[in-house]
């Protein structure tokens, strides 16, 4: 066993839980070695050495009847939870807690595909079904529905999705994709958002609000509740669909590729995440930093300018995907061609694919719905124990706003010794801008400078009007008092419904900045 | 002054009320007549002699600091007050209060367009703004951006928008094109949700969520506060568009009809509100009942085989509109073509619009971003003082569904001497399935009809799984009590939120079945 204990709870009281827990779910599901503990803690832990943000214990429930016992237990103890729907939210802190010695309570044995609908074009999953579960399912019944990725395959459906991921084709808005939950509460009840109020009703993923308010969005990256059914619409598979390739010569283009998007995007012509990436973040997926630059400090320009020559690609690098019937498609092609063949020195790919190809390339392959894991390529760019951290800002959907954003970043980024490791995706109105800091966890001065550096970006970013739209199990408090519009009364609101909902506060303390009322006031002991 | 009093409310405390009201607001928007009050009574009250639902009087203030003062002096003394944005809301109670002796909070005053964003695409208004009003700034300005208008363009976008209305071009939903609020709590305090929540920040109005739990969609259709500032994302005006009716010629084949929109609505083809309506609703718009029919009972067969001949329309009509660059435009429409030029006996009408033209009728105009108040013509079909309450159930978008529902409505219709009065909206996944019940209200076994009709509506649909989106003030109750699974946990998930954040139950009691713990279980007797 851990010598990591939940706070706030007697020894007898807590090993009094654990033997509750494990004779209801059974021994082989609740976990509190260190060993099996050890892959619950925060894979790219920026200070592996404080040990920060560790469970005391896991448990794994099998069922939504198990889960309720699960929490009645845990009100009786007051042994807070960490609810995760499979604990891989890497780069924001993985399966860990934000409160030291919280027990996680992992959701992945909760691993059933309900319902895929082929006419109406949606599925229901349980916490535990990854990108790659649905995406097999979809393609053992010959399914014309497509999932839409997240970055790493790997993940939880429902967890990308509470969480607020994005994807890469036209469904790649995971959150507005999203249809109807099932929900426990702190008390054990459960609850079922919009149409699904409806029992044996015909709507539940078809018609997101129901009847009076709607609570969806609510238990998204929050911690009022457990998520214990999700539904999420699915894309047809298109006629046809082109992905497109452009590359822009110059760092300062990044302006005029964001103007040159932004009317696409809003007319309609591109209806996909279309990505922008840097040329570092290109190369990574193809080399090592050590083949480019060995020195001390960031990437010196001269060696950006030569990834760029010798990889053939632009300082910007611009891909999207185009979907519909054949004509539609190239009528689309026709007009983004034009708006992109205006900037100067861009060069313009195009791949088209028949229904049911699939394109090679990871990155390409996500944008006609494959899951793939080539984001993690990036580990190995610095070498080392590689591991990042994501500075993630709302960025404007303008060009004025993306370069500053980028110019800020990279300048702070190079004071603190890392290159820009970044890009954009586009929503509709804005991107999604994300910021990878590469290190290496075995190193800690650059464990350290990565950690220090996310609150100087957040900072940095919030003197500029922008805001994080997620971030790491050790910034939630600093990004939650960045939105602090009216002395924080977004904060004060969330409060209010937290000790309304979860008197006990049991579930997630301090999840997104959130503390039930026993801990508010201590957070900066915790 | 009225006869009407606040319940529970002593005579003393609430002209004390009154009076500190008039002090901050100025007299003159303190009204207390019965002639003023006549304003916010139901307009077409199914009932006008038993005058439920009955205001005692209407405050408007004129900003957001006197809303907040009326609010704490509505607490001092325990007066509910009954927030609407202009009061428009016909057919579901109009301004009228849901419950006896409420004060109507009319926030009509402040109707300033605060922020219209012509690159960025949106429009961030307050209550008062109708969508007549943007639609007018937006010409003046020579605007480039649509409003997506409500059925009667008199309406507030504010209120719509909380309602859950829905409109006609491919920014629809208006819930859902929806970025960003101010509201203000029961207890005063102003919240931004979203990105709002970052002080003198840039993206209030471009991504939804902001950091942690998302709030908006639980302000909708609730009471759990005042909606002061509301932020919509505006279409921009496509290069061209075509407006296209399909008329299918037997009743029968609604089904065929929408089996042949959903495929073409799931793949892009038409991205807008299509609308499926009856033959009976169309002849509404240009002709009287009387012209067809003037026997007792609902008009049978004959008649409305007449309709169709002799006005030359479907049984159903079908109406959509395809947005887009102008061959986009042609591809969409021969896809189109081809699907519906397989029903049998199918007329297929397309008109071609550049850039700026505005079509004649009142719908095609809504399609086209251009309020009308075309929808009221209705008022006069059945002659007498005409009125209407809707039956609003959600309809999965499949033609069996959609049959279904039709049926089971029109036979029950029949039954209580009403004509189908109605149509279908198609949003993505599901049909906003709506049948009017039109009524002369001079007519007291009409009117009496027409209010028994509307719960025998909702238990037939009940029964079939189905639920209503929306509905009067009359059947709020009732609406709530069908969503009830888990012995109706969304209800009280919905009471727990309201009793933490209206522990005085001053805003809106009663609202979509919400009651405050004060008037809990008391609701049969209110």
């Amino acid at each position: 066993m851990t010598t990591v204990r939940p706070p706030n709870v007697s020894e007898t009281h807590y090993l009094r839980a654990l033997h509750e827990w494990a004779s209801i779910i059974g021994e082989a599901n609740v976990l509190t070695s260190a060993d099996r503990l050890s892959d619950y803690a925060d894979p790219f832990a920026p200070h592996p050495m404080a040990k920060p943000f560790a469970a005391c214990a896991v448990v794994l429930p099998g069922s939504v009847d198990e889960i309720r016992e699960v929490l009645r237990i845990a009100r009786t103890y007051g042994v807070p939870l960490w609810p995760v729907s499979t604990g891989r939210n890497f780069a924001y802190g993985g399966g860990a807690p934000r409160l030291t010695g919280s027990v996680v309570l992992d959701l992945k044995r909760l691993n059933r595909i309900l319902e895929v609908d082929e006419t109406l074009a949606y599925a229901l999953v349980e916490p535990g079904v990854t990108y790659f579960d649905l995406h097999a399912h979809l393609q053992r019944r010959g399914s014309k529905l497509w999932v839409d990725p997240a970055a790493a395959g790997w993940g939880s459906v429902v967890g990308n999705t509470l969480e607020r991921g994005f994807g890469y084709t036209a469904y790649g808005d995971h959150a507005a994709n999203q249809c109807g939950m099932e929900v426990m509460l702190a008390n054990g009840e459960i609850v079922r958002t919009g149409m699904g109020a409806i029992e044996i009703g015909r709507a539940w993923q078809l018609y997101k609000a129901g009847f009076g308010p709607s609570y969806d969005t609510m238990f998204m990256q929050s911690n009022f509740g457990i998520v214990t059914k999700l539904g999420l619409w699915l894309m047809p598979e298109p006629e046809a669909y082109l992905i497109v390739h452009v590359k822009v010569p110059r760092e300062a283009d990044l302006e005029a590729a964001v103007e040159t998007l932004r009317p696409l995007r809003l007319d309609e012509t591109i209806r996909n995440h279309a990505v922008i990436e840097g040329a570092i973040r290109y190369a990574a997926g193809v080399s090592a930093r050590t083949d480019w630059y060995d020195g001390p400090g960031p990437m010196p320009a001269s060696a950006v300018d030569e990834i760029v020559r010798r990889l053939d690609i632009g300082w910007w690098n611009v891909r999207f995907a185009l979907y519909g019937a054949s004509d539609i498609v190239d009528a689309r092609f026709a007009a983004a061609r034009r708006a992109f063949a205006r900037l100067p020195g861009a060069r313009i790919d195009a791949q088209r694919y028949a229904r049911g190809a699939v394109p090679a390339g990871g990155g390409d392959a996500n944008m006609a719905g494959v899951p793939a894991m080539s984001a993690f390529r990036m580990l190995d760019w610095r070498g080392g124990a590689g591991a990042h951290v994501d500075f993630s800002p709302i960025c404007p959907f303008t060009g004025r706003d993306a370069l500053r954003q980028y110019s800020v970043a990279k300048a702070r980024l190079a004071e603190y010794g890392f290159d820009y490791y970044g890009g954009f995706t586009a929503g509709e109105r804005h991107l999604h801008h994300i910021v990878a800091t590469i290190f290496d966890r075995d190193d800690p001065r650059q464990t350290d400078a990565a950690a220090d550096l996310q609150r100087v970006l957040m900072s940095d970013a919030r003197a500029e009007g922008y805001g994080v739209y997620r971030t790491h199990l050790a910034t939630m408090d600093f990004a939650a008092s960045q939105y602090d519009f009216n002395d924080g009364a977004l904060l004060r609101l969330s409060e209010t419904i937290k000790d309304a909902l979860d008197p006990d506060g049991i579930l997630a303390p301090g999840k997104s900045g959130i503390w039930p009322r026993v801990w508010r006031g201590k957070r900066d002991r915790i």
